[in-house]
């Protein structure tokens, strides 16, 4: 929990906040994160971003730049997912995630599929992922405040925000297949996920990513996230959603 | 100075960057803070913004937020500037500030004129201005680094960003009037500075402040900037400069 606002603004943590958090920390492309300088003064810098099969935050981080070597020496930060929209960015929802920083070494089990995830949100990333000045960072969650617009300010625990770990490893064990099948031999059914489920125009919308919680689809720089309402509990239930969801949107 | 990126990667400090940064700066409607948490922990958090009449960044927060108590306690913080464009934030140029909050009274000269600059940057910002839990932070600049895009790094010192002093403190003591009789009397030429100098879209365009380094154009949502070149050393060069760029305007 942090405290971010006195407790006589806060409002209880309920539904839609956790609805509201969690679609940003999924569709969050870049976010500005707060890092220690070696002096102790805060750093405000941005990075991009893709999320671990669980929702956790992950960034791609050069050698060469200041929060590279500050979240070496100390792992706190903070993450501000603040996309804004039209007018006033004060007006919109943004969520301030209190972090630790976990470096996740390439070789690993953990840094293939992090590699893989955030290049299917971050195609461009591929230009530069493999450079040896390069590395990834796990930012696994604390807590994070909500503000949902003006006078509307939530605190959420880790739980709130991320998928039950035991569903997520699940999902992680099928996931790189599963994508894969789904955009080479389901497009038409993976473009109306996009189009008829959620509104979005019409494209060549891929699958980057799928979770216990939904999937994350993306045309261009556009990102859609799916929520599956209920959470998948395991693997096995992936196939018949994605089945079913695929049958209502033909018939949305 | 802030060692944000090795050394190799530093270009020398040059007019461009001193321009780019100083568009960031003055521009800036929003900005994300870096500010230190009671336990030490780095906060990000979302803050509006204005400018002091000599550059120096202002922001409006209220009690409530937990950067003010942050603030309150340690007054070290980092101010991003960053706001992106079409496609990719990180090919867009940002800028991270190290800054020393300074809270300003209210009753003060200094608060009457940065109250009125802020509104004139924020006019919805009346909404809420004079409440007795919201107060200015003037973000003294310590330091900044200039990001240009991918490879493009620079350091900047304070005096790279803002105005002279004296000149600064010349043109404060006539920036009030100056503003309200060119919106008042002269709005065609301040529409015509927008469209013709800068390209901007017709509208009624209205000047939310002018310093000795330029001009701060506003209409609805949007801003900009027309940089003095060169900047002026004192008040008595305004009046010729604003005839003469009213001139340059209806000739172009």
């Amino acid at each position: 929990m942090i405290a971010t606002a006195s407790k006589d603004v806060l409002r209880p943590t309920d539904d839609g906040a956790r609805v509201q958090a969690r679609d940003l920390v999924r569709k969050a492309r870049f976010g500005m994160l707060a890092t220690l300088g070696p002096d102790g003064h805060p750093n405000a810098s941005l990075v991009s971003l893709a999320t671990d099969v669980d929702g956790t935050p992950l960034a791609l981080v050069s050698a060469l730049a200041a929060h590279a070597g500050n979240l070496g020496r100390d792992p706190r930060a903070s993450l501000l997912l603040a996309p804004g929209g039209k007018g006033d960015p004060l007006a919109h929802g943004r969520l301030s995630v209190k972090v630790q920083a976990r470096p996740v070494a390439r070789e690993s089990e953990a840094g293939a599929r992090i590699r893989r995830r955030f290049l299917a949100r971050q195609p461009k990333a591929a230009l530069y992922v493999d450079f040896p000045d390069f590395s990834f960072f796990a930012l696994d969650i604390l807590g994070a405040s909500l503000n949902g617009g003006f006078g509307r300010a939530y605190e959420l625990a880790p739980e709130d925000i991320l998928s039950a770990p035991e569903a997520a490893a699940a999902l992680a064990a099928v996931e790189a297949g599963a994508v894969e099948h789904m955009n080479a031999d389901h497009a038409d059914a993976v473009a109306l996920y996009a189009t008829a489920l959620l509104g979005a125009r019409p494209g060549a919308w891929r699958l980057s990513g799928l979770d216990p919680d939904g999937l994350d689809l993306m045309l261009g720089d556009e990102v859609l996230r799916l929520p599956f309402q209920p959470s998948l509990a395991g693997a096995e239930g992936l196939r018949p959603l994605l089945v079913a969801l695929a049958g209502k949107a033909r018939a949305a």
